[in-house]
């Protein structure tokens, strides 16, 4: 049995073939409304995440599957004192798959030791959160056809951004990927990326202040929220969160075939104007993560591909 | 695509369409089993409702859809700031339809501009409650055989009762509709209502303090409750609560054929002894309000009658 | 129309007929995943409880029907100041089936007395807890393939514990039951159990204070939680929670064929340890209580066995 914990856990063969999976689950959705008649998935969600929840919950009914779970930890036993490896036993009983957002770093890695059923992590504190890795890919093959050989930009909160590490992550297996990290000082992404990750796997990159001069290079532009809960100064937060605004004008600057993705929710750092341009795919994004979601389901049950 | 903001959105002519569907629904449930098979409804509920957001999930059951969605606004993003467009962007990647319930006035007309799926205005601040409506409509036309030529009595709070204003909207548009309304000075309806409603379109009404002497004439009796959160003296409330609760005795100056409706919760405004008179139609008003949305659903989704 | 709000509203026969059913169920799960096609059952969680809500989800889902609810009281019309009687008035048009989890002792039994759907008690205050007891007969004739001549050994808050006055008073109607019951002097049975219930059937039992004394005689063990919110003095609680803590050497102590039951959460009152011995039965006690709601709904529901 399969879980996943981490977007590493896949190989990048294994991850071509869940992309493949899901980009023909895009094309015929019919042929897999009910690959999962009579599964239930459980999301357990000890902090609240509409969006990824409702990706799930999604993702399983399109499958013909159905829904149990919590969508915050006030309604869960945690509150009587009960631990994450009880909790997964229990559920083991209740549901063939589990999705599991945990404040705690490595609770959904706990809980898939004890779990006799497969565990994904759906965020776990600023850890790591595959599923959205796992859509970025999938976003940013379906539109540029493939993986390599892409200038990539990071902008915003590339030092406590949880989905940037991971993506850069999961970039550097590719071959021919250049980042340009667009932050302000204070939010440059780790020391450990920098040399763990980029350096040491000799991955061409640049850190720059500046996102107007950045944007010619681009093919695909990451923008990230700036956390407000990461600040503990109200004058810092409002200098720095205004940096970064993608708007009309600076989309003007890059390239016709660039595309924008979020994380979503998107607070103020993408104008509303940009929305109607072509190129910006962070809904779609959304759209993406769901068949991906899907996929994830269908190769953990390891539900068979339709014929 | 079609939407359901306000009660007005519908004409005479396909509300009545609605209704005759929704009527052959109670006839022939087991006809409707599986029309919405694999379609699902997102159930947004920014401000807890039970009655309605369940109303809704039991009417896409009964079609053979599934349900998603959040109870309160703790578990939404709204908390991260997102606003309600990017919301429904998202929301549109997951359901096909969905039901909003939102504090604030609008909000549900605002999500319906950006949505690629039909959006239920499922209740906006003190504003619109369309779905309600319909169930009023459909109690009425049920009961009584036809939704002209009667006498509708509205007591307790005219003044900030939503259902109430959306209900003397809803029948200036039938014939021979006379209103008696039914307060408190206090709690009158608002002027908007005598002069721009009643009067402009020439209904016959008169404004009374005393259940009593109204019971005698009604067709309908429509009662509502007097909602603790309109006050800010805590003594006007008690006063005022209590002035108005139908009860036996004021039961027996009433019709035969009398209907007494509610949109519930009912608190004490009746008192629980009227509850097995046949004429107290409050709970089946419930039944029938699964039947519109079930109807509704339909209808909006332009999902095929089954032959 | 039959309710289950206490467990000995069911016979010792019925209850019989119950496990044979689960029991079917639990050998032949396919024959029974459209039993209840098109049936919905509603969790009205007045009280969060994870676990049994899940479990009565999981258990309609398996049967083929659908679930709707509440998981909590804010988010439910309680709020409004709507009483128990007219929310299962409501309920009632939306769902087949109902359990109902309250704060208040005898809510679910008030409900079903204005209710046209089957309600079952999902714990009530500290009431009763009934499909809790027929989860501990289950587990108990599944492994010991009997419910009579057994000893049965009772440990940890024997004062307030629910699911323990409830298993004694459904263990006296079988032949051949002895009790061991071992707590702090605190936290004995009450009175009226002693005297009512097991003196009055002239049941053998014995009250000891020394867990590891007991151990060697017990057919089966029921461990419980000594919960927090039962003591006012801080001390008093940490003294008493770790005096009757179960590990590996007390387990040395048991026969080869004891099981351990618990009633879940655990807090610290079972060592981790425990759970790889082969005797704690504590989690299989979960899935055996799944099987034991799909019966009990099939029942109230009288759907047919499938053949």
């Amino acid at each position: 049995m399969r879980h996943l914990l981490n977007p590493l856990d896949f190989s990048v063969g294994e991850i071509e073939q869940l992309l493949d999976l899901a980009s023909d689950i895009e094309k015929n959705p019919d042929r897999y409304a009910h690959v999962c008649d009579g599964k239930k998935i459980a999301t357990l969600f000890y902090e609240p995440s509409t969006r990824t929840r409702l990706s799930f919950e999604a993702a399983m009914l399109n499958l013909g599957g159905s829904v149990l779970g919590f969508a915050s930890a006030d309604s869960s036993s945690a509150a009587k004192g009960e631990s994450v490896s009880d909790t997964i036993r229990v559920i083991s009983c209740f549901a063939d798959i589990c999705a599991m957002r945990h404040p705690k770093e490595g609770a959904p890695m706990v809980a898939s030791t004890k779990s006799s059923i497969p565990v994904i992590n759906a965020g776990d504190g600023g850890h790591q959160h595959p599923t959205q890795t796992l859509t970025d890919l999938m976003t940013i093959r379906s539109l540029k056809g493939r993986i390599d050989n892409l200038t990539v930009g990071l902008c915003g909160d590339l030092k406590f951004g949880r989905t940037v590490h991971s993506l850069i992550n999961a970039l550097v297996r590719y071959t021919g990927i250049r980042f340009v990290l667009i932050s302000p000082p204070e939010l440059r992404v780790p020391e450990y990326i920098r040399e763990d990750v980029l350096e040491s796997n000799h991955i061409e990159y640049r850190e720059v202040e500046n996102l107007d001069d950045a944007m010619p290079d681009l093919d695909i532009l990451y923008m990230t929220r700036v956390q407000k809960e990461r600040f503990f100064n109200e004058e810092d937060y409002i200098r720095m969160k205004d940096c970064y605004i993608l708007d009309k004008k600076k989309m003007a600057l890059a390239k016709e075939d660039m595309f924008v993705l979020h994380p979503l929710p998107r607070v103020n750092e993408i104008a509303v104007e940009v929305d109607e341009d072509p190129r910006a795919a962070y809904f779609k994004q959304v759209q993406y993560g769901v068949y991906v979601r899907m996929a994830l389901i269908m190769t953990l049950l390891e539900v068979e591909k339709p014929c």
